[in-house]
C-alpha cells in the first residue's frame, strides 16, 4: 500500500517524533535479508553460538517447577537471583557491587532509553565518542540533547580531551571501552584509570556500555571502569552477545541513588522485563556455563576476524586502511578521502554485498569515507567473496 | 542500607526524573507480599488461569524446531504471524485491520510509553478519564503533559463532555472502555459510537486501551471503538489477562502513519520485544485456544466478583457504595465523604488487609474517599474475611 493511499489524520506529533526521519540506510539494508546478499552490515551474533538445547532444558524446568512465578507480574528491579549473579560477576579487582545496584533491562537498548529519561533534558549537553554507537544516539535523541563529541584516536576516547570547557553542563559521558561499535577499538588500561578518576570527581556519570567485553580473543579482559570506581560509574551489560539477543536481557549497574530513579522510570516504561526470559538466563548461567561457553564464541569470532583481515589485506587497494580488533564483532574501514561510503553502499548492494556506512555513527560532523564491517554473521568463504567484491568497487572509485 | 550511607554523586537529573517521588502507597503495599495479608490491592491475574503446560509445550517446540530465529534479533514491528493473528482478531463488525497497523509491544505498558514519546511535548494537553488508569499517568508523565480530566459518570466517559473548550490543543484522549481500571465501568454502545464519530473528526487520536475486554462475564462483548473507526482510533491490546502477564506481550493497532513513528520510537526503546516470548504467544493462540480458555477465566473471575459483591452487601455499613462490574478485575468503592482511604489503608494494613486508595487514579483533583478492590487474586473464603475486616475499620470511622 502506498503511503498516499492512507487516511491522513493530521495528528500533531511530539517535537521528538517529528525529528524522526526514515533512515536511508535502513531502507537500503532491507534488501540484505535476501539470501544471496553477503551482509557485513548487521551486528547479528552467529546463531551457532546460541545454546539452544540448554535454553530448552531451562525453559522446560522453569515452566514445570515454578510456572506461577515465571508467568506472573514481577518486581521492576528484576529477578533477584539474576541481580545477585550480576553483582557477584562484577565484584572483581577489589570492587564490591551490591545487588541493590543492579536493574535488569529489556536488552541493553532499554538501558540507554532509561538513562536518557532520567538524565537528559532538551538541549542539555551529552558527551559521546567520535564516532559512537548509533543505537545510543537513537535512544538519547528521544530526549533531545545537544551532542558534544569527545576527541578519540585509534585507541579510543582521549581522557585528556575531557576539558572543563568541553564538559561544562554535561549530563553524561557515554563510552564503549571494549571493542567499540562501530570501530572495534579497545580503551587501554591507563585511559580506563584516567576515566575512573574523572568519574570520581565528575558532576555527571560516566556510562560504560560493555556488550562486547567478554569477546576478547586472547581471553584476557582489561578491568572495567566500573571496577575502578564502583560508586561513580554506570555500567551496562548484556546477555545478547554471550547467550542470545532474542531474549532481550541486559542490565544496568548504577549507584543506588540513580538506580532508584531508573527503577521508577522502568516501571513507567514496561513494568518489568519478562519474568520468564530472566529466569531462563539465570538458569543457564548460574552454574558457570559462560566460563566454558564464551571461549567457544571468542574462538569463532577470532577466526572470522582473521579471515576478514586476511581478505582485506589481500584485496583492498592502497589508500584503504582498517584496524586490527583484539575482540568484538567489527572492523572499521577508512576509504581514501572523497569516496562517499553511502554512495558505495548503493553500488555494493547492487552487487549483493552490504555494510554500514560510517557517517551515522558520528553525533555531529562525521567522516563520510568510513564504514563498519561485521565479520560474525558470515562464514569465512563468504567473507572472502564479499570483501573481494567490495574491493573491486572501491578500486573503481579511486 | 540507609540512603544517607550512599555516596552522593550529586548528578543532575532530568526535569522529569526530579518530579518522580517515592510513592507512599507503594511503600505501604510492600508489606502485602507477606503471606498473612489478604490483598485486594494488586491487579495480579489468578495463576491458576496461566496455561503453563501449553506454554511449556510451545517453548519446547519453538526451541527444538527453530531456535535460531527465536533467539536472534528480530524485526522491531514484531513477529509477523502474531501481527497477522492480531489483525485478523480485530477484523470484526465489518472493520478491516491490516497487519501493517500492528506493532507488538513489551506489554501494554510499553504501548503507553511509546504513545507518550510520539505524541506528547512538555505542557501539551492530554485528555484522561476521571479517574483513569494509574499506569497510564505514570507513562505519560515522563513526557510532562498537562492533564485535562474528561467528565465521567457511573457508565464511564461522557462524550458530550468533549467540548471544543475542553479538548483544544489536546494530543490524545486516553480511555479504557471495558471494565476500566480502577472503576470496573464499561462504556455503553451509544457512547462508543459517539467516541468513534468524535475520533473521525478529531485533530488528535482516541486511544482505546483494552486489557480487560475479553473478561466480560456474560461472554457478550461490546464492539470496540476501533471496529467503528479503524483508521482513526489507536487500540491497545494485551495477552497479560488472557494468557500470562510475565511474558510481557501486548500490541498497538494504529493507522500506518502513526504506526511508522511508533516503530521508530520502539527501535530506540528496546529494539524489539523478545522473539521467543512473541513466538510462544503465537504458538499458544494460533489454533483458537483462547476461545476455550478465556471462558474459564471469565467464570472464575465472575464467581470471585460475586463473592466480593455478596461480602460487601453483607458487611459494609450504610453510606458505603460500590458498583456491580459486568467484567474485569475491579470494584470501585466510595466511602462516606470525609473518610480518607489513604489513612484507612494504613489501618487496614495493620489488620493484614490491603487495597489501593482511589486518589492516585485522578490526574488532577481526586476523591480521597474512594478505593479500588481487586477480587481476582484472593479466593472466596479469604474475600469474605478481608471484606469483613475492612468493613469493621470503616464502621469505626463513620
Amino acid at each position: 500500500m502506498d503511503q498516499s493511499d492512507l487516511p491522513q489524520n493530521h495528528w500533531q506529533l511530539s517535537e521528538r517524533a517529528r525529528k524522526l526521519t526514515s533512515s536511508a540506510i535502513r531502507e537500503i539494508l532491507k534488501v540484505t535479508e535476501r539470501p544471496e546478499v553477503i551482509s557485513f552490515a548487521g551486528g547479528l551474533p552467529a546463531p551457532v553460538t546460541f545454546p539452544a538445547e540448554r535454553m530448552r532444558e531451562a525453559s522446560d524446568r522453569i515452566l514445570r517447577d515454578n510456572p506461577a512465578a515465571a508467568l506472573q507480574y514481577s518486581a521492576t528491579e528484576g529477578y533477584l537471583p539474576l541481580r545477585e549473579w550480576v553483582a557477584k560477576r562484577h565484584s572483581v579487582n577489589g570492587a564490591t557491587i551490591r545487588p541493590s545496584q543492579v536493574l535488569i533491562t529489556t536488552g541493553s537498548q532499554q538501558a540507554l532509553d532509561l538513562l536518557g529519561k532520567v538524565l537528559i533534558d532538551p538541549a542539555s549537553p551529552v558527551l559521546v565518542e567520535t564516532p559512537t554507537y548509533l543505537g545510543a544516539l537513537q535512544s538519547f535523541s528521544m530526549y533531545e540533547p545537544r551532542y558534544v563529541q569527545v576527541p578519540t584516536d585509534e585507541q579510543g576516547l582521549i581522557p585528556a580531551g575531557l576539558t572543563p570547557a568541553l564538559t561544562a553542563g554535561a549530563r553524561l559521558l557515554y563510552a564503549q571501552p571494549n571493542f567499540q561499535n562501530p570501530t572495534g577499538r579497545r580503551l587501554p588500561i591507563e585511559r580506563r584509570r584516567a576515566l575512573a578518576e574523572f568519574a570520581k570527581k565528575s558532576a555527571f556519570p560516566v556510562i560504560e556500555d560493555d556488550p562486547y567485553g567478554a569477546l576478547d580473543y586472547a581471553g584476557d579482559p582489561l578491568p572495567t571502569i566500573l571496577s575502578m570506581a564502583p560508586d561513580h560509574v554506570v555500567h551496562l551489560g548484556s546477555f545478547s552477545k554471550v547467550l542470545a539477543p532474542g531474549l532481550r536481557v541486559g542490565y544496568i549497574v548504577a549507584p543506588e541513588e540513580l538506580h532508584f530513579k531508573l527503577v521508577q522510570a522502568k516501571q513507567a516504561t514496561d513494568l518489568h522485563t519478562p519474568s520468564f526470559t530472566q529466569r531462563i538466563v539465570h538458569e543457564v548461567v548460574k552454574d558457570g556455563f559462560l566460563d566454558t561457553h564464551v571461549p567457544t564464541i571468542r574462538a569463532l569470532y577470532r577466526d572470522q576476524c582473521e579471515a576478514m583481515l586476511a581478505a582485506l589485506a589481500r584485496c583492498m587497494p592502497e589508500g584503504v586502511t582498517w584496524n586490527r580488533p583484539e575482540g568484538g564483532m567489527f572492523i572499521w574501514v577508512a576509504l581514501p578521502a572523497g569516496i562517499d561510503s553511502m554512495k558505495l553502499l548503493e553500488a555494493a548492494v547492487a552487487q549483493n554485498v552490504a555494510f554500514v556506512p560510517g557517517a551515522p555513527f558520528f553525533a555531529n560532523e562525521g567522516q563520510g569515507n568510513t564504514l563498519r564491517l561485521s565479520f560474525v554473521t558470515v562464514p569465512p568463504a563468504k567473507i572472502d567473496e564479499g570483501v573481494a567484491r567490495l574491493a573491486a568497487l572501491i578500486r573503481e572509485r579511486i
